[in-house]
């Protein structure tokens, strides 16, 4: 996502209160910070929080942790979600980081339109890599759920042979979500511009 | 494929050397039939015989075999095949016959733009489904290779869940097939006519 500074961003992320500052001491406890078992979904990259915020909304018995980067982004994310929201928690991390702030209590994992990384050299970066795949052994539960969606073919190639060579098996998939029937989307804003544009959306769940 | 009825269809098969009539009876002993060592390759379904004449042009050290369930079409197919070409076999029997025909001497196994079954009823009629998929148990080898291209998403996305669920893992795949470098590929007659109409292809290549 492109980038456009917020001045004040550290004041904005520091006085809210769906931001988690210290999140590294919840390592293997976040259900304390929830103060209930309901199951934790994490969200790798929430971009301006569209798809996090109304899955907690819609959602009320799951706890939701997203995790974004950039302080900037963030700091707008943040302006948008409505007061009382319990399930909800943001973190300003990089993705790399996430073996350090979770342990054995993710029960899915959503990628949504993460970096494509378009370039050979660049590949162990995508979030689906091999790299990426075994940080994520750490932070799951039991089973390992990693729903994905892009509309970034090279990306979600990659990602198919990666989850099916590191254990994932297909649950679901779509090469056009938005025509796909019984499935229940909850957009995120690029994707809602992209698909405006005529961009297909791939999906896919997968689980080990 | 449409079906145009080929009045002589059952002289052209007897009289052409490279449909073989009694099939049945190599079960197992392909080899002795080529009179070789080389690997089988198996494509299901035909149709007008482009890829499966082209790839025993292009691939003299490997031995093919066609089926095709229709007998006009493989009578019309026959007419193109040029002289003298010792590794290709062609046999009219339906895809569900193969394990009748062949028995752990299959190394790759094609499915080029098989029929797509779109109706979600007869998603066990798809040459990737389950049934399929363990008769194919039987007349592969060793190792178990299967390359799939399709301009058909249904068929491709309950391919790739098939596949995956039956433990087959993705070594390549292409949402965009005639944009991939580093691929050569050898055009059906049903891909040429479809990719000029604009639509994309899908490869898979999975092995177990």
């Amino acid at each position: 996502m492109r980038l456009r500074n917020v001045k004040n961003k550290e004041e904005i992320l520091n006085n809210n209160s769906y931001v988690v500052k210290d999140c590294f001491q919840y390592i293997g406890n976040w259900k304390n910070e929830f103060k209930n078992d309901s199951p934790i979904h994490l969200e790798i990259g929430v971009g301006k929080a569209d798809f996090i915020i109304n899955s907690a909304i819609e959602n009320p018995d799951i706890n939701f942790v997203g995790i974004e980067k950039s302080a900037s982004i963030l700091a707008l994310a943040t302006k948008k979600i409505p007061e009382g929201l319990s399930n909800l928690r943001l973190i300003n991390i990089d993705a790399t980081e996430v073996e350090k702030v979770f342990s054995k209590e993710i029960e899915t994992l959503y990628l949504n339109f993460s970096d494509p990384w378009p370039k050979k050299r660049h590949a162990r970066r995508r979030l689906t890599s091999k790299d990426f795949l075994d940080r994520y052994e750490k932070i799951f539960k039991n089973k390992k759920i990693i729903i994905q969606k892009t509309d970034n073919s090279i990306l979600f190639e990659s990602s198919l042979i990666s989850f099916s060579q590191n254990g994932y098996i297909i649950k679901d998939i779509s090469l056009d979500l938005h025509k796909k029937e019984d499935y229940h989307n909850i957009e995120t804003e690029y994707e809602r511009k992209f698909s405006a544009k005529g961009n297909k959306i791939y999906m896919v769940k997968v689980e080990k």
